[in-house]
């Protein structure tokens, strides 16, 4: 480990190194209320979330003896799904760490992706030791979802397209929030716009850190939410820096909120969005992230959603507009 | 009316046309049985569908004295939204003829767009008559739906970006066909390029006009299906004869390929798409459409489905994968 920290010119970097990989996923209009708003796609990523880019710019670094030794990562879901596609794609061994009660949809597809899934009891058992001990035992690189330098830089490769497809440097940009690593990429790489992170209500540990200047972990207990891609207990000091330093500012939604937000971006937008990757756009929709206007850009991060879930949301949701 | 028929050349001319009015829509890959597919995302189109291509094509050649006059179409929902948003952003009157049992979905988003919307009966009304009649009450100009040059050609425009995001022309392209004007304008743009039409099941009058080198109507009474973007019951001479030319083939799928494909496309694609939208992605599953490889491209054409039929047909097939 180095005292490292990522860099708008690490991301510049990334987002070279990366563009081979990955999907530049596209800026959509969002006609809303009179004003043509843009939405960052990023459900389209290959995997279905964001998280390929980072994982792709953090193996890519890898030498030729770590890459033969294999990774090892831990995650719910999109992290392991990015890092799985990115393996395979580089012809690295991946095992993932990921919890029992992950969504069959996220870990069928890690498993369909070449990885190997090593499960585990979000209640009673620690992935990062279980991690750990993989990665020691075999001489394998841990790829962290989100305190790491090469991951933040390579997730800000998602603000570096969205500052060319825009043509200019957005005035505000909403974005969902777990860890930190897509919201601190975005916010290195785009330095004069206006960053909300959004996170699901009683998880929105990022907005209380920004506030209080340094990590403050979630209050204990936290209430159950459908975003398993958001439930982050503890920012890295990586990722808050990089918000902190952008001015950037944290706001929160609730479950019903996000649920219409999904509801909306299949009907409004013709997108797949899961729970976690609406957080942002159900900020917009109920009027949480102040003033909007032609230069706001939301971010939707992934749409990986269990099927039967996703069908109920959008049932319930039906009548709504 | 003349004689004119639409051309590789017209295609490209519109789509440097109306380039600037319509999102160039994602080339997004599909790793499907260890082949990449490409899908063109069509439904992330502005008013969820192809349409807006033609329609902004057809309204930019009309003349201040025809503007001032406004237009007149008649629609299921995707031309009569397409229509509406290119006539709303260039200050046009529009009215649409749609039919009484048109999605409310694609109903409350036309008069969003600021259109009029005359009602008919599917079963005892003409449309055309009724369309003829108001353009002839208002000197508006009438936009067909395919059977129209300036049409064709804008629709083209989707075979334009295709083909200069893939880098090449496509070795097979698989496409939804109603009238035929999305399918006879990319098949002029990428006259290289193998076109299969794909209809539903009872209503693939294309495929068999394409095997008698002429219209062939319907057979009657057609059973129903929930493409009511696809309820053509006759193509015309000027998308069938782009299509004869070029070497097309027509497929059909049944309704129950068609739901499953839908299905896929939230699962996989991460991507909302209409019964009629998503044929040819039905066509590519069922193995209905011969050999595909890397090179082959599949049109997703539109995504304006009413959200309780949409979950519920999501809810069916959630256990499927």
């Amino acid at each position: 480990m180095s005292d490292r920290k990522p860099t708008a010119n690490g991301v510049s970097a990334a987002a070279e190194r990366v563009a081979p990989h990955v999907t530049r996923t596209p800026l959509l209009p969002l006609d809303w209320r009179g004003v043509r708003l843009w939405v960052k796609a990023e459900c389209l990523q290959q995997g279905g979330s964001f998280k390929l880019r980072g994982a792709t710019n953090r193996l890519l670094l890898l030498g030729e003896d770590a890459r033969r030794r294999g990774v090892v990562a831990f995650s719910s879901g999109n992290h392991a799904l990015g890092v799985a596609i990115a393996a395979r794609r580089l012809g690295i061994p991946a095992t993932i760490v990921m919890p029992s009660d992950a969504p069959a949809v996220k870990r069928d597809a890690t498993l369909a992706a070449g990885a190997a899934i090593v499960g585990y009891d979000r209640a009673t058992e620690s992935r990062e030791e279980i991690g750990a001990r993989l990665a020691a035992e075999k001489g394998a690189t841990l790829v962290p979802s989100f305190d790491d330098v090469d991951v933040i830089e390579g997730q800000g490769s998602a603000g570096v397209e969205i500052g060319a497809q825009l043509g200019r440097a957005p005035d505000k940009l909403l974005v969902p929030c777990g860890g930190g690593g897509l919201s601190a990429g975005i916010a290195l790489a785009l330095p004069d716009t206006e960053i909300v992170t959004v996170e699901p209500e009683g998880w929105d540990d990022m907005a209380r850190s920004l506030e209080a200047g340094r990590p403050v972990p979630v209050r204990e207990p936290a209430p159950p939410t459908r975003c398993d891609a958001l439930q982050t207990k503890l920012v890295s000091p990586l990722t808050l820096d990089a918000l902190r330093a952008s001015g950037a500012r944290g706001v929160w939604v609730s479950e019903q909120e996000i649920e219409a937000a999904m509801a909306f971006a299949a009907r409004h937008l013709r997108l797949v969005a899961e729970p976690g990757g609406a957080v942002a756009l159900a900020a917009l929709l109920a009027g949480k992230a102040g003033d909007v206007g032609e230069n706001t850009v939301v971010v939707i991060s992934g749409g990986n959603v269990d099927p039967l879930l996703y069908a109920r949301i959008l049932e319930t949701h039906a009548a709504a507009r």
